[in-house]
């Protein structure tokens, strides 16, 4: 097997032959620094290289096989993180030469559980400059390019997780999901990308945007190691006021691949905002897949569905300008144009409108938990368009010119809004460029849609498809 | 027995009696109406006084005991609720001519389930303007006077259901605390009074200040009531977004009296601020007779405990600001000037100064789970003065002038900041006025505060004492 092919194994599928003995982990981290340094101009995933430091711990691990002890169930397997995980001793620069010379002394909690399940840490990835934004610009270390067409963006804010997992760069890439940042890139390069429920993945040691709104989750090339990743980072953590304490079951074992009898529902409100239509027929062909497997699928109305995207924009704007008040004051001209104005919007939301907002989400959210009485999963596109280029700042969409970040993320913030998990998935292309398709569930039943996701992948192998470069 | 003594029963004896058929609920709503017209004069307790339906309830509940169906634990007790507790069919002012006309269609929880539980409901108490304020005054229906003395105030807001409750006019009173309302009056006019955890009892059909600060609870002559009352009130509710999935234990079981062995914590920041001097002897008698029946007693340190009150008073503003944005812009001259002022300055707090405070109450929450993994119970003083005179603003403390209502409220906020439960108790007079002794206990354990201050007040019988009127 070449070094190359090494590199589109699932993490899953390289965990069991470095258990094995078949491959060994220097192996494995040799195969993806020379895919890095390969196919990293092309690219640019990465602002922090992974380095001697990959070696280091692939040879550690590599001891580990040797003399009988498994680390983990991701022994072995190289995950790249966003630039917003804390690694102890690696810069952490949140996408802003501000923080260029920011160096954490303690590994956050997704990087402390990541190595105690004996993955090997690969670097960190690109992002917008605070990861305040989803079209996967405005990063101070330059732009992040799509594999699947160099030309195009890899949408954001996790664009650099995006790419990387996609062009084999690393098996597994963490992204953070404020509005859509992990499941527009993992929609627009073809990834699985789960954002969890809100509370099930710790944030301790994570650079905040938005308190309320941030989720981190995993991107990767199959909804089974987006599972595998999950049960790593899943757990109770008190160091994260948010975290929730609740039992964390096995998500791997959860896939059974049987989805009959599973009740999905399909909003109508989806198809009342603009949306591509070969994106739609690409969806409407997942969403009967899914019904020849055994689910029943069929239309619901999700009432607040379209107040929710100027709800989350109040809460996201004030929290992340609460944030960021002194800096962008200070040293607001060193921050992109086009960030900067969101943030300073946001200082002229007042507390009573903030707080409204906060109002709107509770009844959004039970809203949701209603429709949730009926259904299982909700269903539907996740990007309305395929990945736009890199300059664009607007979409076509069936003949029509809409803006890019409230279309990219139509579909993805009332998810962030209400908590509740949302996976994507790859359910075909359109000029090449993959289509995703958004499977959410009630919270803490993520294993709900991961196991309907595998199911779809079983059946269909979309995900296996390898990008030209 | 003469009526009047028959009005200064506790709630638990008089339901005993009507149990026992030794006495007629039609008899103790007659008393109390009586003791109503009586004092009321003097007093000005209420809003909405009880009238023809509150006799019709007495006749309902007497025909139950008649055929032998017991209606609940509080058959046949008169309870009074603050003139923000809806009632179908009754008046709802909020202490503001603004909504004299507010008439509430349906029994909001607390209403409803003490209907259920055989109470009677007693009319509507009076309060400060829409609950903003803890001296009792700027009600739109007038001064409510303390039965101790009427040229005192009663405390705020829920003054009305401190004199009501303190002059035998009913035998249970509902107040709501936002950052004192139900402990400042309780302690002011010799009440046990109870603010309950954050989430305990059911806010549906209860007008707001601010949503994350208030919590109703019962206010009684006795801990033994305040646990009675709670019993009833406390549970899950799913109208209420707040409302906590919590089981409710058998509190009246609870107060066993034995306090031998409970870690009893006395911060020693709450004598760093103003404090009376007789105040502060008799809340050390107080700590002494704990100590003396077993429990010990220490002086721990709290830190951010003056911190505190600034956060809460950013987080209340916005929050009481948010409701009342639209009705203060254009019928801000129906207001107090004092109370609107307090309202119009929120809406100067921005999203980010307010998303800075909810940081801050994280942080000083943090601390106070720290502190409680040492004690059982936190103890101090209630009010730091005795009542003052109705038309003071400032209190005179050991010699030196006082803001009134950031000292009534010094000792009171934190645990509306935190949503721990907090009990007062009287423990000693001073010129002829009660002084409050505070106990807080961990979320959920409003049982070992009752506990501790039922064992209190079986040792000293300071509750038992009969105000002159």
């Amino acid at each position: 097997m070449s070094g190359a092919d090494l590199c589109f194994l699932t993490a899953a599928e390289l965990a069991r032959r470095v258990a094995a003995k078949d491959v060994s982990p220097v192996e494995v981290v040799r195969a993806h620094l020379e895919r890095i340094e390969a196919t990293e101009p092309a690219l640019n995933s990465f602002i922090t290289r992974p380095g001697e430091e990959a070696m280091e711990a692939a040879r550690q691990s590599e001891a580990a096989v040797t003399s009988g002890r498994r680390l983990g169930p991701l022994h072995g397997v190289p995950v790249g993180l966003k630039d917003l995980y804390h690694v102890a001793g690696t810069p952490n620069t949140s996408g802003s030469r501000i923080y260029h010379d920011f160096v954490p002394a303690c590994d956050g909690a997704a990087a402390a559980r990541l190595k105690e399940a004996g993955a090997i840490l690969m670097g960190k990835l690109n992002l917008h400059q605070f990861a305040f934004g989803i079209t996967g610009r405005n990063s101070d270390y330059g732009d992040t390019r799509n594999p699947w067409d160099p030309a195009r963006m890899t949408g954001g804010s996790s664009g650099g997780s995006g790419s990387a997992a996609a062009a084999g760069q690393c098996a597994i890439a963490l992204g953070t999901d404020t509005g859509g940042s992990i499941r527009v890139p993992s929609a627009l390069c073809g990834l699985s990308g789960l954002k969890p429920t809100y509370g099930r993945v710790s944030r301790r040691g994570l650079s905040p945007l938005s308190w309320s709104l941030d989720h981190p989750g995993p991107m990767a090339r199959s909804v089974e190691d987006c599972a595998l990743a999950l049960g790593v980072l899943a757990g109770y953590d008190p160091g994260d006021p948010a975290s929730a304490n609740e039992p964390t079951p096995d998500y791997s074992a959860a896939l059974t691949g049987d989805v009959r009898g599973l009740r999905i529902g399909v909003p109508r409100e989806y198809f009342e905002v603009p949306l591509d239509a070969a994106v739609r027929e690409a969806v409407t062909e997942g969403l009967d897949t899914l019904r020849g497997l055994g689910a029943e699928v069929k239309e619901v109305s999700w009432p607040m569905f379209h107040h929710a995207r100027a709800i989350s924009t109040t809460i996201l704007s004030a929290e992340a300008s609460a944030l960021h008040r002194e800096m962008i004051l200070s040293r607001g001209d060193e921050y992109d144009p086009s960030v900067r104005w969101r943030f300073e919007m946001g200082l002229f939301i007042s507390g009573a409108d903030y707080l409204r907002a906060l109002r709107g989400r509770t009844a959004f959210t039970e809203k949701t938990r209603e429709l949730f009485e009926d259904v299982d999963l909700l269903a539907g596109p996740m990007a309305p368009v395929v990945a736009p280029l890199i300059e664009a700042e607007e979409a076509e969409v069936n003949g029509a010119a809409v803006g890019l970040i409230p279309t990219l993320s139509q579909y993805t913030r009332p998810f962030n809004l209400n908590g509740y998990p949302a996976l994507t998935i790859p359910c075909g292309f359109s000029q090449g460029l993959p289509i995703g398709l958004q499977l959410a569930a009630r919270p803490f039943e993520e294993a709900v849609a991961l196991n309907a996701g595998h199911a779809y992948q079983q059946a269909t192998g979309w995900h296996t498809r390898r990008p030209p470069l």
